[in-house]
């Protein structure tokens, strides 16, 4: 028994430093930089194109809506996971450690099956923006396994999801030609089920038994608010990324804000119909009101108006809550009871 | 009585679902995207004005800075009311649902008094910002109501403030051509007074004798300063979101900075003084220091220099915290006692 | 005795209203705009250099940056401190009020060694990005002296050492020609270093009685952690906020991603392989992940390759670790214990 102890006690060191060597093993073979970050590169896409101005080089059209994707994996996800006294440092912790594995294992897999030329993988900001929309999907698929699983089999679950994820995109996008610039397939969808997937290989009866120890308090919710606000507020950010210069990014913002605020209001209207007080559910209203943004991505950046948007919000507020009162049971999306 | 309580438990859902449902209605009879976020009009606008890139799309002049006052809006002012240990959920919850109703409601009366052309209201980044703005003076009226009215009273008081803020709005900037960048008067004096008044009509001499569970705790203050930080940190991307582009955003971002900064020194230094043991006053320290960007806010984006900022931030701190100490009664922005 | 505390109670109020008077004079005296915050300078600088959209203004190519290492000074530092459950809001607080000083001072010091022309100091965007990054050197410092000092000393020390700072960056930048961009040495090396002095002089055999206050708790770790992911998310904002336009920025913004990713990992297998039980420690995490942003600062924008990033990143996380764990007696770099 002792041996085994010390075995595992060496696994996740083991485990993070092989994987770290590995990483930069890949990386010096087959990462560098693109055309846009690239002194010489830079240079020549300049003379190339007729460009005038360094406000052309693609950072300045999306590196602020990086910024804002990258705080809602890391603080957004990581927050919200923190509604559960008992795994709220672990949470954040465990999200903060899966999420920098994650980057870097999907700046790979994803440079591999799109920007991959003469055996290199050029990155560049939309790389990054990538690399975390990938790890956005395996943050929510953490929050079906949360308290059940441990870093080591945290960090097997995110390598096997990020290289599914690149592949299930990769079929989507580029051979079906799907749509999905918000990635509600790719990323929410998929995250989603992936969890559900680790959970029921995982689940075994006895676990049923630790339910009381998921009570939420007064505290912890408050930090799980955190989370939730920066997910609701960058939302349009993470809709408008990575979408045409211009007006498509302009127009997915719109949009995103728009089916953002419907989603919260009908939240609130069932979220209170259901309970028996008629109070607030705080779970409800941490979960359901992101259901808007998830749901317009697909089409955030299309001529979807803004009175389109409102109706998918509307209609996800409903959807998604009434779905949290009647099938919580195994609920994949941020599963919580 | 149980009948009364029935029919209160249907008020909230009711409100909520058939006001969303007003919005898509006149969303879809009023509400388009305007040149800059429309395919065709986008793709018209460059020919028409010689643009070459997309850079020159308003989307990127505003959208980093709209993202800052986003995050003050929900965060900001959300965690800033969660002082009181008693409201610190409800405090974050409602000011959620108050301003994601008020954006929807603010974008259709802000449009018909500032873009209406041919029976449309055209919509971009800047009515976003514009929207979040009315809404901001809405959460200042809530910090005077906090834990006085119910939801239902929250949403009508909303619908009354939004719809006056524009009303004023109009009146002040359009007809008497008054100059209010920031939106001192128009967002926060406005703001201030309106709670003021709501208090006023909601006074009964019992409430009074709540007043003793009105104390904060330890870490609601730390939540607290959480929404205080957010409110200073981003109030120069406030006062210089709508500014003119080039010099003028430049410049009111880095009036802001200074006047802040002053405000935050003049304000400990009174607090110090006022206070019995020279112990610093937390509620000051989270007030008064942004007094400085509201003040600033009217002149931000004019020619007022650093040094006029550091004056204008360094009376701030002192008139605002001196207020605070003798005039807690009734105080009307962010009454906290 | 008494007369001493009257004494004490009158020191904070009056060193905050003179220097803050002192700084409204030296600005009167000394600051401007500079050309890209002049409306006559911009329309000037417009002509002679040929630029015909204001998208050239270096305020929309730094601006985005600015906010996301301001955010690191408030809100990242402040809250990093909050570990120690007993300075958790004096933590925050006190770090407001040095930086507030902090950055009026360090715009007038800076500016007397880089942008002092014909008399005046010009400032701009960039301005507010140097000054935000002096008062991030200092409250590396204050993170040695916490709890041991009273805000007085906090403001003489703040003086200090941002006189000290530039006197020190302008040896190393302007006389030595050394390239320092995120700027490791200056920055961070001189905070850590200035903070272990002020440590030194300040020790009294008898502080070491109170190390029992210093234990941390729950909400502590959690608050400490909103410091830790704000600081590590901008951190490639900070290291890319002042390097040259175009691929510049955006080669240093992709290399510190890179280098805090892989940080991670080897803090993680450190932290877990030198704890008793392989539990992770929470300071370590809290501390050692950002000096994989620290250590590439200085090579950032150079074509240190992804792969380089990460193996510095990776060299980083060890020895961060390490020292923490057999050097923590008196660690310089946030010491905890």
């Amino acid at each position: 028994m002792m041996a085994r102890n010390t075995d595992m006690r060496w696994r996740l060191p083991l485990v993070c430093l092989l994987w770290e060597l590995a990483m930069i093993i890949l990386f010096g073979v087959f990462v560098r930089f693109n055309a846009e970050s690239d002194i010489a590169g830079w240079e020549k896409a300049k003379q190339e194109k007729n460009i005038t101005s360094d406000a052309e080089n693609d950072f300045y059209f999306r590196y602020p809506s990086f910024q804002d994707v990258h705080v809602m994996i890391f603080v957004g996800f990581g927050f919200l996971m923190t509604f559960l006294q008992r795994y709220g440092f672990g949470a954040v912790a465990f999200n903060f450690l899966l999420a920098a594995f994650g980057i870097q294992w999907a700046l790979l897999v994803q440079g591999w099956f799109h920007t991959f030329e003469n055996g290199k993988i050029l990155i560049g900001v939309e790389s990054m923006i990538g690399a975390d929309f990938c790890v956005g999907s395996v943050c929510i698929a953490f929050g079906a396994v949360l308290g059940k699983i441990s870093p080591v089999q945290l960090l097997i679950m995110t390598l096997f999801q990020v290289t599914l994820f690149s592949v299930n995109e990769y079929i989507l996008l580029d051979l079906l030609h799907v749509k999905d610039a918000g990635g509600s397939m790719t990323i929410h969808t998929f995250g989603a089920y992936f969890g559900l997937v680790v959970t029921a290989i995982l689940y075994r009866p006895n676990l049923e038994q630790t339910k009381d120890k998921q009570g939420s308090v007064y505290h912890s919710d408050l930090f799980s608010m955190i989370g939730t606000l920066f997910l609701w507020m960058y939302w349009p950010s993470f809709n408008s990324a990575i979408s045409d210069h211009g007006d498509a990014q302009h127009r997915a913002a719109i949009n995103t804000y728009c089916s953002l605020a419907a989603c919260v209001l009908t939240t609130v209207a069932f979220s209170s119909l259901l309970q028996k007080k008629g109070k607030l559910n705080m779970v409800h209203i941490q979960n359901a009101t992101l259901a808007g943004g998830v749901a317009v991505g697909t089409a955030a950046e299309m001529m979807l108006t803004a009175y389109g948007s409102l109706i998918v919000g509307f209609i996800c507020g409903i959807v998604s809550t009434i779905g949290f009162v009647y099938f919580t049971v195994r609920a994949p999306l941020f599963r919580k009871y």
